[in-house]
């Protein structure tokens, strides 16, 4: 079942819009880049379960982490898991509901979910994560300790089985529905990142980071 | 299982931050009404899948809709579904690694779907995707076909077997870590929207509708 994601497997062979379908790599990682809030579905006694979470990616690797209790975590170890990315950027109106549409960037990974089990790899991913995310923030916390490490589980999944998928531009109307005088167009949508709220309880002096005042998401 | 939304189920019943949950029918619609993006899970050939779609709810059943022929559409009805809605509130930084966290409202629904067989029913719920979206507009649009119907399917899902989780504010970091010199706060992230943009395809005189200069979302 596993493919490079240049040569897309059965499952993620777009069936429907293939014409939005794009499996090179560079763009699924400038999706996963561009977005770490991700859904994981799993299946849990038999039916399946979807969690938001957040995801990063090293090398061909996507990774992502919860408490080593949490049934998200213990059901996906070692199980088929599905995890989607996706950014909505606009709502396109048509002039009939059928050719209503919404613009976006998603990206549909499939795998099975593995633990990192060696400590130091997985505090290095996790570091990762923090990196990723607030460049230069690692080393400016309080160190992770042992207990905290061992109450977190890290997961991850090649990501070689998987497809993105992308729209753009304005409604595709039905040729003779553009002589009607309806409005169509297209609202564009993006996650906008406010102004840095300090916590009450900085201390004096302590002065708000880059990674806060220059956050980018979406 | 099935269960008032307020009464958890066993599934539906938070294992991990369980202070955060909220069972409250009022607090689900609300999340469900901010939000109509959604990622639905089902199972395929034994294995997880989740798709992005877009909810709705009328009474005590949430809407989804897809082509009749996806296989989204075909492998949900009347089986096992679960569907999750997130909102991304802010980036939470706290003075560990451990503690960071996001600021979100999210629901997760569990629950079996339903094909909406009746088609003067299912039309009547498209309209109600499109009113939800963009009030006013279903009645200015060159009207639905038979043949566009057919190729539609609604899928619904009563609301009954939901939880809503909520995180907003500051970090929580261990006592002692706040007598630490380092930043902590609140980046705060929503979903913007932008001034609509015209089809360059519209007619001459056609106007730009309140439900597109005045849409919302998040």
């Amino acid at each position: 079942m596993t493919k490079s994601s240049e040569s897309p497997s059965q499952r993620t062979r777009l069936k429907r819009g293939h014409e939005r379908g794009d499996y090179k790599k560079q763009t699924i990682h400038d999706i996963l880049k561009a977005m770490p809030l991700c859904h994981v579905s799993y299946i849990l006694d038999g039916a399946p379960v979807v969690t938001p979470t957040f995801q990063w990616r090293e090398g061909d690797h996507v990774y992502w982490h919860g408490s080593s209790a949490s049934r998200m975590i213990r059901k996906s170890t070692d199980a088929d898991v599905c995890m989607a990315v996706t950014i909505l950027d606009g709502m396109v109106m048509a002039r009939s509901a059928f050719h209503h549409s919404v613009n976006y960037r998603s990206v549909m990974l499939f795998g099975k979910a593995s633990v990192v089990d060696d400590p130091e790899i997985a505090a290095k991913r996790l570091e990762g994560m923090i990196e990723s995310l607030y460049p230069g923030r690692w080393d400016m916390l309080r160190p992770m300790t042992d207990k905290e490490l061992k109450a977190t589980t890290v997961l991850s999944m090649p990501v070689d089985e998987a497809s993105a998928k992308i729209r753009t531009g304005q409604p595709i109307d039905d040729d003779e529905d553009y002589e009607l005088p309806i409005w169509a167009g297209v609202v564009p949508v993006q996650l906008s990142v406010g102004a840095p709220i300090d916590d009450p309880r900085n201390l004096e002096g302590v002065t708000t980071p880059p990674h806060a005042t220059g956050f980018k998401i979406g």
